[in-house]
């Protein structure tokens, strides 16, 4: 490491070593004995260096298992086959393999897409439709003899020029490529990282860090007006867990890992972070220190902000990063509080240290029925003010119960239609509910058993207040696996004609209903007078609580046949739907981010001395934007 | 408000406007109705406008109360009366007007300190002493024009000079008056403060907020080589609660409250924040949030930065402010984390919406004892590992069990020796455990009586698997209630030629055993190697558990006979024991803060370029140092 960029790390090395010093002064040595105190002898007992495994989700080469132009595995997408039945492709979910008996109706009735309507994506990356890369040579003169893997090729290129806002994926699937990577490097470790943004501050490259690559605020974009060679950081390969510490619960972990790598790895020592956004199968803990991350289970293990320790960043400033481990402290503005939410706009993310807690004894799931939205969030609100909320409590709304039937796997040799099956379901259990107002909270308990099933009833009982009725495990259980397929749905959707994106927003209590009423009826309002022909899906789940609010999740899709620009009239609608959730109270955003998507919205959020403070902060960690994503600011 | 400083106050009002209209949309108003939307309708139902109470804690004239030169109420001391016994004097507390029988002896044996060698302090500040007042005319003229009230009284002046460090109360018992303040403001609400602020950056004139005045961290000193007029803008009577939402269970909160204050007001309308700092009877809930204060029961409700929801504060640049209430957000780094921690160095925070929560059904205290002070760091270690920490667990090593013993008021005619009560105690209950190992926890549960009896059972039974015995509920009140006063045992010490501090740490649980150990083993060394006469006072306590670690208290205390400065002396013990706590994994404050005290370990605590990022906020933020106190960096 070149002193200029690091300094700070010999300032780290002299204060290490003056502490070591202090520490020595302690232990009695025999007599003759090498007093030299090794780093390694200061490591707390019940360390265990990590052995990490070889297999890991992400390959350098991604498209060989993910796909170019939609969300996730290659292998896994819904179809209609020849029967025009909706089935899901592939090995991997518990839904692999099966039919969707009503999901065809319920996409015909939800938006008039029927299967003559079909469109057709652009099969395969037209590698002479890509510009050819903008080398900066010096650097990659550089960059060579650091032993960094990296990569100029066309498909790894636009691979990493996007993430999956809508627009996004939309401009793929019409073979529609903008500005892209013109590299991208595999650094491997912390050190390699810190090579290469000493490479990129030297030569003026653009760097833009990418993990998971499942950012939905157009944060990975490359902005059109970047003129600087843009370099890709895929920071996927440096994924080891380096040290499990079992006596203070925690893992030092590299911030390329994947989350679902990072929960089996851990599991195999009987540990956990509990961390599980609906991202985790490929989003990373770079990213999601980066955005400010939030997790299914967040009731128990915390958002990112309650499960990290210890941060390390490379800036072109050089390294910043804590002294210390401990638990919490006053010593000024907290600094990690400066790295999480940057957005990937001031550094690289290459090591967290973060708390882990034992693998759950016992998980159980369950559902609860209520009458109509209302009493939905009424409950929702008493749990939260109880404090006994599960591990995870989310209420649907009405149109995303159907939703929620439609996406139901055929498990017997009798076809049950979507409506038949809906009629069944209340005749035998629900008399009394009304079928369009109704509306499912799903349920996840996990703990000790005996606490499991106290906390279990109390919620119940609770829930019992409020009209609602227990629907079982398996309802439950079959809308939290839906949250892993349920992106691949968007795929389907506009294989038929049909577009949509998921938005979400925190709000206080007190607003809850009014925003997801008026939020609601301003997309349908906004699709009417956009000439989109027919209604939308607008509908929303209320997916955390807190003391002082919850976090509400809204989908929303249509039917852009005769449209000429959708993807524009998409953004307006969608645009509109910010300027409701914000004039209702709602915030930007409760984990999405900003990046470019709601960047206009900044100064109204943060206020105008707010956005000088994250403004100065820029400008002093890296005065060249050579993080020049334009995120944010 | 002039419009330079507070150009982000219209843009909100442009926004907020906005969002009227934008949710006057929905309304359905009668034909020929004004539509004009009040703000006062869009406020969530169940907001409860506060009326205050008259009744506060601090006047403007502290000294009419507070003790000039030593902690709290000038009513409240101990002192020895004739018979030669320690006594408690005033009405104020459950001590008060009370016999301390063991108190005299402990002091004698432990410090060597007898009734014979006692100090005299000045007794009332002599004006003279103090520099006459560098006022600024241009800044007063203006000043006075906008109805703050204002004092260039020597008292007031000296009065907010100084917190509570020992060098600081030293100084003031001598009778030496450093660099103070030049005037104090007293301001009314947010509008004043911003007028405060505009005419200080107007004419050049530092200030220095005063909330609370119990800094510890030398925060509050004014700089000796501050040469402009220096105001010490007190906060204490920008008092009230603006009105409590029981919707959403917060309470929108003026910030210069003091806590007693703010917790007696909830309490009458059912609420409590359930932040009970040891410093809560006169420290202010804007230092709280400049500071990042912790609270005894914040396993509970939580530190400072879990308790808050909005934060306004007033800086050279104009107001900061998030829009939105929301419980969380992902909206970029958290710019109230640029507030919390920034000790006075930014601006004066103004307004805080905290969360309350309703009084508590039920509290129970209790206590256990355990044979040696491992035993009982391995229980807390548990405890936490479980997650089933009560309100509050603290657990003291062997000698402060003896110096709380010390503490015993007599209860009875029969005057007991200290000794003579410690065999009783012994004998009767604790056969088996070594009187100089044993150590005590003491706990303190709260919140549905059937909830905490059956946490009470599991952390008895954690405590039991530890050699733990539960030893009643009025050793661990007793314990709790002694909180309050230890701070008044300085002053009496300093009569008698003892002088000490209390100073804290957060520490991975891996490391807590040994910083402990060789914290309170260095500080004995050092003091016998500068000369200190008498072994000195060494203890430490547990008092507070997290998932990845603990905050560490350490008292320490000697005579200093003999000793020709004995203050320098205490500062070099002081800096040792601080090297010794980072050397051995301690973090450099849990939450009183580094102030000016603490400076010189910012750097290798968050690195240089943490130091670049806090700098180039205070650089846009203030770049005329108005609020000049030199904390932090």
């Amino acid at each position: 490491m070149a002193s200029n960029s690091c300094g700070g790390g010999s300032d780290r090395q002299m204060a290490a070593q003056h502490r070591l010093s202090v520490i020595a002064g302690h232990l009695q040595r025999p007599s003759g004995s090498n007093t030299a105190i090794l780093a390694a002898e200061c490591k707390a007992q019940g360390s265990k260096p990590f052995v990490s495994s070889e297999r890991r989700t992400v390959p350098r080469r991604r498209q060989e298992i993910m796909k170019w132009n939609g969300w996730g595995y290659s292998d896994s997408k819904f179809v209609y086959n020849k029967k025009g039945q909706a089935e899901f492709t592939g090995k991997r979910y518990k839904l692999s393999g099966m039919i969707i008996p009503g999901l065809k109706d319920w996409m015909e009735n939800t938006f008039g897409a029927t299967l003559q309507h079909k469109t057709t994506a652009t099969p395969a990356l037209n590698s002479t439709s890509v510009p050819p890369p903008a080398l900066n040579e010096a650097f990659m003169e550089e960059l060579k003899s650091t032993g960094v893997p990296f990569s100029a090729d066309a498909e790894d290129r636009v691979f990493r020029a996007h993430g999956h806002c809508l627009h996004e994926i939309f401009a793929l699937r019409e073979g529609k490529i903008g500005r892209v990577p013109d590299m991208v490097v595999w650094p491997n470790c912390h050190n390699d990282v810190v090579k290469i943004v000493e490479l990129a501050c030297k030569h003026n490259v653009c760097l833009i860090p990418y993990g998971g690559g499942t950012s939905v605020s157009s944060a990975l974009e490359c902005p059109p007006e970047e003129s600087r060679s843009i370099v890709s950081l895929d920071t996927s390969q440096m994924n080891r867990i380096l040290w499990i510490d079992e006596k203070n619960l925690t893992a030092h972990v590299e911030a390329g890992i994947i989350g679902q790598d990072l929960e089996n790895l851990l599991n195999e020592s009987g540990y956990c972070t509990g961390h599980e956004p609906d991202s985790m199968e490929f989003s990373s803990l770079g990213g999601w220190v980066a955005t400010r991350a939030s997790g299914m289970k967040k009731n128990i293990y915390g958002n990112i902000e309650d499960l990290v320790i210890h941060i390390k960043m490379v800036t072109p400033q050089g390294v910043i990063e804590k002294s210390c481990q401990g638990p919490r402290m006053s010593t000024g503005p907290d600094i990690h509080h400066f790295i999480m939410g940057s957005e990937g706009t001031l550094g690289v993310i290459t090591e967290v240290t973060m708390k882990i807690r034992p693998v759950p004894e016992y998980q159980k799931y369950g559902s609860v029925v209520f009458p109509n939205f209302e009493q939905g969030v009424a409950c929702l609100r008493e749990v939260a003010r109880q404090r006994c909320a599960p591990a995870s409590i989310r209420l649907m709304d009405n149109e995303q119960f159907k939703f929620g039937h439609a996406l139901k796997p055929q498990v017997s040799s009798i076809f049950t239609s979507f409506l038949d099956g809906l009629k069944k379901f209340y005749i035998t259990k629900f008399k009394g509910f009304d079928p369009n107002r109704l509306c499912v909270a799903t349920l996840l308990f996990e703990g000790d058993r005996e606490k499991v099933l106290q906390h279990e009833k109390q919620v119940y009982d609770i829930a019992a207040k409020f009209g609602g009725l227990a629907a079982g495990e398996d309802n439950g259980q079959r809308g939290y696996m839906l949250t892993f397929v349920i992106a691949y749905l968007r795929d389907l959707g506009m294989d038929y004609f049909v577009i949509g994106e998921s938005f979400e927003t925190s709000v206080p209590w007190d607003r809850v209903l009014d925003i997801c009423r008026n939020v609601k009826a301003r997309i349908v309002r906004e699709c009417k007078d956009k000439g989109v022909q027919f209604p939308p899906l607008s509908t929303c789940r209320v997916t955390q609580t807190y003391d002082a609010g919850a976090c509400v999740y809204f989908y929303f899709a249509f039917n852009y046949r005769g449209l000429g620009d959708p993807v524009h009239v998409y953004e307006q609608v969608e645009h509109a739907a910010r300027e409701e959730i914000l004039a209702n109270g709602g915030s930007l955003s409760h984990h999405h981010g900003v990046g470019k998507l709601r960047k206009e919205w900044m100064r109204e959020t943060v206020s105008s001395v707010g956005i000088g403070m994250l403004q100065s902060v820029k400008d002093y960690v890296d005065p060249n934007n050579i993080f020049g994503s334009r995120n944010l600011l």
